[in-house]
């Protein structure tokens, strides 16, 4: 398979996952999502509840998968891709949104982040693809915007741009350098709202998460009226965890089905090399250290799924408000708003809530794949994660 | 009730205390804790199953309870106290441990962490008090190392003492500021090694956690000898948190048995008024840099118990090891031994696990209490609380 | 000298300084200041040169300072105090102020600053003492806002104040104790604005600075109406450094005077034990993340005047803003103004500059003081100051 | 200019640099230095005066320089390249090196940081390029690290490299991405010890330095024996700061040549966009949180030449030592060596010294450069450099 080869494949693939995209506001409706199968959690999601409920923010992929059998390096087979969020739909260029981030454990990359600790802001998409690819996805976004921008090519203010990755070495030939910038553009450009397609799709697509097949996940919540009716969204990439330490609405369900091992290709130590990737998004009026502290929240959902946060995982996590349009305008003082801290609590729960259900989400909506070498990779089991759940009194019906 | 007769009364609860101290060793063994009472837990405790099990590390309390009724700001009723954690017993003032400390939520003070993060090193007993006392037991702190140290009473080292706190406004005259140097002194100097005296006691004694009665709670984990046969420990002041909020062994135990309300007296915005602090301790090899990764697990270990980290919880942790005894001598390049990153996750994982069993281990050993104007505060029921793991098939029988 | 005699001692001494506060006005107007003496420094300062230059900051200061000879610990000689910088006068209690903070070497203490970094906000003045007296001034802190508070005693606020410190233990019984409750509530309730006294004042009256007597310095910048008109303030209790070290104006002043040596009884070592305490306020509308990076620039003017922040130094720095005054507003979202980032550089640079005025005001304003064990400390000399300086073509006539 | 010629031209010019870098040992000992020329620095240096003082450490550089006149994006001209610094020579791939990092204003990028910051190690080259080439240089040092390393390709452990960077829009073609992977693996390739080139290379060719010719400089100070006989060695790529705040030996030399202003062409809010990181090795035996102390004292020697850190400066510094050689071992626990934090002034102040001085290296190795559109940048006049020293008495003769 030349390298030619793979490109095409790349961009049929590309092209099949853009129509899947374009396409995925219904289908999406038709697979069944952790709550569907009864799984219980806490709070009120959003209409989606996907990180898409946050008006302007648009999700988009590309999947990348060709080839079977042996690895050979530079050839694949390939199983990764690119999945990008853009904070305030087409104006993202033009107008940046206040964040922050925290590393719950630093083994990963998420590129920009110095700036946006500096400067308190998100000035690019998020994008998120395999850890061996930050790079080129890195410069692409750069030339996706000199491309789009404004005329003077020497403003520079595009040049730190956000992306992160996790490790998806057990399935694809991640030293085979496979994503090429226009996959990043196709990212970036069929970025839309509405429902977020997840599991094995864009940089999620080879990832493995507690031992299951992992990938991207999404969850909102929507807080009462009384709370100032703000919407909470998460997307994760989730890649992280062993399965023994998988909790699910607190029932240790890694345990329960470790009877029936299909995964015995995965060593221990290969297992903890993984990630997740978490990106927040909010309409509430916060400002950038009150982004941090909503960042480090999501240590708490990923508690309540039993993460200890590997040596090897590179758990990093960027919250961005889409409120304050006007924050980055330059030239004079500008005008802002901000929720008091002591009105942040349901924001808490709210994120620590979305973040758990993000990531059984992504589990429940992975399909079984099989990578380089025949490396394969089950899903979770619908069926056997309902009857765990029913053991412990825990499924909702 | 003049100040003189309060210090009495003080002194007369501290030594009450102290006796119990010392006696401590058995009757700790007749009060059931979270485990006696069939709440399942992950890993393996020391024999202890206290901070205690890590090989010089003694732990000491001063309880201060006097006065009942009506709140007259400075008479009490009194319901606070202190409790010392000496990482190297008697050597705890000639050898110093490397410490690293994280804020989940910063809503509290911990005195002393920023030369814990400069230097690396814990150069002191860790005091936990109630908020407004942090004062009085920081400089208390220098006090006695200048009454205990050596002959150079100019000697600056001994200037920066970890305090930390949690309010406990509720139960406590705290703007009567009862806790005196002598206080302290009895908590660093009657500290023993041995079963850690739980519940109410100490910088406890007036604490709420999740709703129900708080403190001091401990736990611990001995690794496998493959995993190195390290121990880790974890002693908590907990008092942080909401009753809906609150998991234990993965159940919504806060709202099954929220129909007796017996709490009416506690508004909600006081009851997020808490905080948790945490100390680990380890004798493994860590690094400073590697402690604050043993830091930042606690807030796994929250989670798991459905914490948010509220707006007004200040929960701060910190840990050290009493490995690398000769880590602060001076003069000379000296010699260390390091546990490698790739061989810490039994370690993360233990620290998980410690910090969640303390904190219900506090809750189980707390009992009833009624504070200042009456202020009452009820103890998690054990009954109760077995029979909704029991409901949930996760009582361990 | 009985602990009675020590605390009447100190309340006349305090008296003299109140006395001396509320005539400071006149005096400090003919005390020459560093640039009096034509020392040159870059950018424009405010009509006082001080850190009152923003409106509505408020300084006061209480100095202790009785007996002499040798050390009795617990007896004396004193040379100690408090300084009080209120950030919004009357209404500090009320209204809180933006703030962020700045380690350039943890060897030191500033309490708060866990809530300060979490919140964004600086909830209660800021006090500067010495070492051992931290614990008592941070009481005292809550104690005088109990008074002086609202009516709900139980309201917890105020509950984490800010208090810093350098070690004066070369000239000062520091282990004595001798800060009490009433000296804390003297320099709050003396705080005025005009001009502020400097040298060995407040907490900075038992300081060394560069191998000369050191203390309180202050200075400010106005920025030019274009940039915004807004202006930058800096108080300083400097206590850091070598003499060899020394630059002012660019030149080492500290290696050109080092041949007549009066400090043969400062040890090398002990030298180094010192620390610097900087308060930047501005009036800019700059937001918590923003009001950090003004802290960050303190380092760039302690670099101007050959500091290597030696290890034993504990210098630490707090920035905050006057604008925003509803910005702790409870209940309801708030509105703010935001200075945009592109537009701080001059603030930036006056930050920079400020920093390193206000060091050599405090070592211009201090005269020669005796101390403990008659340890005696010589002022920087004005006309050898005058002398370098004119030898380097930097003197300003 | 097709891309093909461009690619070509860069292979030419990278192979004549290659050719100047073996060669480098003889010129640069004629190329006049800022010690040469009589600008007096404190501190001792080691025998090279550079970062390859430090035994181990390696440097390389790829210089693309092609074109003249109209920037055409794609085509050119082209003023930029890549530096390489090498911690550990050829077992750089095997022994990762103790590490820390700090950022005094965020405006860049470096990646890999979050990675240094958690594990405490730095486990790749430290790579240094234009703005827009960070994500291509990233990837190439994977790629070049799987062609050189062991067989098992599916090994992460080299997935996280530090690229780092500073902007060259004024006078490179910065949105053609002109920085190919071949480019960085000559870097890499032909990274050496003995004397690093300086001035407009690498990395540093198309830089500007406080409004002159800026690029690479390094510098070294070696301990005395008293102090352990240490060396520091620092490397920089300066890129940042305005003519007006310039200062070398503490003179404002920025301001005494402005009257000849040939720099017109750069507008004052361009030339606030440079930044300038910082490389700084040794060999003492310091722990990760000690390395994050040196880098921090990076703050001070830019704050010598006048840095205020301007908002649009990306000030970026890693320390590592090459001590500790066994520090990454795996699989057990390691024997480790390390300095008293009471012993690190000595090494505070080689950073200091050595940071400013390297500054200067760099602006007098450069020469006078013309890019694109062509914008011309004068270097820093040795004579006038000289003049003005000598007019305030700072010249060494």
């Amino acid at each position: 398979m030349s390298l030619r080869v793979i490109v095409s494949l790349a961009v049929a693939v590309m092209l099949a996952v853009s129509t899947g995209a374009a396409g995925a506001t219904e289908p999406a409706a038709h697979k069944p999502r952790a709550r569907d199968l009864g799984v219980p959690f806490d709070g009120t999601p959003g209409p989606l509840n996907a990180i898409t409920d946050i008006d302007g923010v648009l999700v988009g992929h590309t999947t990348l998968i060709a080839g079977d059998g042996k690895l050979v390096v530079g050839q694949g087979p390939i199983r990764t891709g690119v999945t990008a969020v853009l904070p305030r739909g087409s104006a993202s260029m033009q107008r940046f949104s206040f964040a922050g981030w925290y590393s719950q454990n630093g083994n990963g990359e998420m590129t920009g982040t110095t700036w946006v600790e500096e400067s308190g802001f998100l000035e690019s998409p998020v994008l998120i693809t395999n850890t061996h690819s930050v790079g080129v996805v890195r410069d692409a976004v750069i030339a996706w915007r000199v491309a789009h921008g404004p005329p003077d090519a020497t403003d520079s203010w595009w040049s730190l741009p956000v992306v992160a990755e996790t490790w998806d070495g057990w399935l694809n030939d991640i030293n085979g350098f496979h994503v090429k910038p226009e996959h990043v553009f196709h990212a970036l450009d069929s970025a839309h709202g509405g429902p977020v397609e997840e599991g094995a799709v864009g940089g999620g697509t080879g990832m493995i998460c507690n031992g299951f097949k992992g990938g991207i996940g999404t969850s909102s919540r929507r807080l009462s009226d009384k709370d100032g009716g703000y919407t909470v969204g998460v997307l994760v990439q989730c890649n992280y965890g062993v399965r023994r330490n998988l909790l699910i609405a607190g029932i240790p369900v890694g345990r329960e089905i470790e009877s029936e091992d299909p995964y015995a290709f995965v060593p221990a130590d290969l297992a903890e090399r993984g990630s997740i990737i978490v990106v927040v998004a909010t309409n509430a009026p916060l400002l950038p250290h009150q982004l941090k502290r909503i960042a480090r929240r999501v240590s708490l959902g990923l508690g309540r799924t039993g993460s200890i946060a590997g040596n090897g995982s590179g758990d990093i996590f960027i919250a961005f408000s889409t409120a304050n349009a006007a924050a980055s305008d330059l030239g004079h003082v500008v005008d802002l708003r901000m929720l008091p801290n002591d009105s942040m609590d349901p924001l808490f729960a709210a994120t620590v809530q979305a973040t758990e259900e993000a990531i059984v989400n992504a589990m429940v909506a992975a399909t079984d794949m099989t990578g380089i070498d025949g490396h394969h990779v089950r899903a979770l089991p619908h069926d056997e994660l309902r009857a765990v759940l029913a053991k412990y009194q825990r499924l909702v019906r």
